[in-house]
């Protein structure tokens, strides 16, 4: 207080805590998540629709993934826009849930679709960080997520807590045993994962200068691409993309030259094999490459090479495997100059040239 | 035929067949979507998932949002990978629709999602421009796209078919002529748009060495800016990046520094009054602004005002809009001496730097 002491950054703290947090979450949190999974079965719910955006609307395509291959729900993602400025939102049947994921709980484009599902009829819940908040108040089960506060613009312990509870949701909906145990090995992993901060430190300032970037994978782990091009671009200024695989490949890719920085994230499981391929693509094509993945030899060709220490199940793997964004984003914040808590805080700043 | 006779690029003639294309649509396709529209009423359909990539794809989230506001349809996106890599596709519902949308109607990972839906016993349909296709095989229902033979790689012809055939869709099942009344509007937007060549032949140059870019846009035109962004990185290799302008302004706005280039797709509608928020702050922020539009005031700001000489009604805009995106994709693959027939083709010479 007062004076100018040198604090460790809201966000390195907040990374930081992520074994912390997903450790409570996963023994607290289970009851309830275990009561949203039977009301998704009693209610014989077979339709999901996730509100959210940003970071959140990341978890969701997680969800989208693998609430498909757990359970067969089919989940799509809502498009706010037709609530607040249509005013048009689609009719919902009677088998659909309407899933809020949000760290603040207050963004109103995704309460107003929380709102008009309780409207229609429909049921809702809301996986949220700020159970005080307006989704909370709008959704008909609320799963806490438990993260504690969230100072730091950049969303990161509240994004893998998103990733837990969907895992969870998973887990309770199969009604397998099995996968509560594999649960039990992420906040492990997550821990193993923060270890790459001594890399990450010695390496990121040759980045510096980077002034764009694609990141991408497939499958669960798109998420994971998404997820990464936006903790880079928020926390650098930098325009980072993030792409499916497939979809890198039908175009896309014609961007990657000599140098050109593609970060891969390649987990083991069926999505892997593809992923390869593409990494010997982007090596014959010059591509400087950042691979983040549980397989040392998959890392190989990467002039960086993020290698999980703890390798989880696929299924589970988007949770370690964001740990390496987080931290690339964070040094290269402070490579740049920026302060990591609040990197648009220079928004307003014009620059000359 | 031998010898090195300068012809026109594929892409220029398929560019400007687009006028003719869309009228013979409405003149002759009109039929065959009347009858998928009585299909989806008298099965009580309520789902649509539809099944798209890359190009395709962007006529996707036309459809999720126009089928939505006019039908009330609630319309997701398929994840293929779910179907092909996972082999855990969805369970459907019985009052489902499966809809793909492809040009060549040849992706086997968009046919393997029609296939899984007939397994199921769900209904399915393709709006496809290649009927002698694997996709128009597996569905129940195909509407011909009519676009005529597209071999350039970059698709024009084939995208602005698939828009006009989802807003026919949206008309028939409306049941109001006056839809359709709108609809003959649409061929002649699109011919007046096309006389913007005259102002990118002459601007364009000016975008020669921009190496990154972003586009934005809302609602029914989140589609022009996706598919503005993939048309120019296709032809060009630049890295562009499609962005809803709700999503922009939640993080990536931060990397818009004084000279950053973004073209903001703005068309009269409920969207226009966020649109020209979001283009009063890139002013302020020192973007080079490309403004796309059916507003000439709407355009002041803009280094490149691309005012579409004709407006038509907002939930047809997307189809005239995207001509500009093509026009200049075209003569900035003309300005970095690429072959706008297959830019790709470049894809394997090594750069030296």
């Amino acid at each position: 207080m007062g004076g100018s002491v040198v604090t460790e950054p809201r966000l390195h703290m907040e990374i930081a805590q992520q074994p912390v947090v997903l450790q409570g979450l996963l023994n607290e949190g289970r009851s309830a998540i275990e009561r949203l999974a039977r009301e998704i079965k009693q209610r014989g719910i077979a339709h999901v629709l996730i509100a959210a955006r940003g970071t959140s609307d990341n978890a969701g395509v997680y969800a989208k993934y693998l609430l498909s291959t757990a359970t067969e729900l089919a989940v799509g993602l809502a498009a706010p826009s037709l609530y607040t400025l249509y005013n048009r939102p689609p009719r919902l049947t009677r088998d659909t849930l309407v899933l809020g994921i949000s760290q603040s709980g207050m963004s109103p484009d995704i309460v107003a679709v929380l709102q008009n599902a309780r409207e229609q009829g429909i049921y809702t819940a809301a996986m949220v960080n700020n159970t005080a908040s307006r989704m909370a108040e709008a959704a008909e089960c609320v799963v806490p997520l438990a993260a504690g506060e969230e100072r730091a613009v950049a969303a990161t312990k509240s994004y893998t807590a998103q990733l837990m509870a969907v895992a969870m949701l998973a887990a309770a909906l199969s009604e397998e045993e099995r996968w509560w145990q594999e649960l039990e090995l992420v906040p492990q992993a997550v821990r193993a994962a923060l270890d790459l901060e001594q890399v990450l430190a010695r390496r990121t300032e040759r980045y510096r200068f980077m002034d764009q970037c694609v990141t991408v994978s497939r499958g669960y782990n798109y998420a994971t691409a998404l997820e990464s091009a936006l903790k880079i671009k928020e926390l650098t200024h930098t325009s980072v993309t993030g792409y499916s695989a497939a979809d890198f490949l039908h175009g896309p890719i014609s961007i990657v030259r000599n140098g050109y920085p593609v970060m891969t994230i390649a987990c083991q499981g069926p999505t892997m094999d593809s992923l390869r391929q593409l990494i010997g693509r982007l090596g014959e094509a010059g591509a400087e490459q950042i691979i983040v993945t549980d397989d040392a030899d998959t890392a190989a060709p990467a002039e960086l090479k993020l290698v999980l220490p703890v390798a989880v199940p696929e299924w589970l793997s988007p949770i370690p495997a964001i740990i390496p964004a987080q931290l690339l984003g964070y040094h290269l914040a402070l490579a740049h100059g920026l302060d990591p808590d609040n990197p648009k805080g220079l928004d307003k700043v014009t620059e000359t040239r």
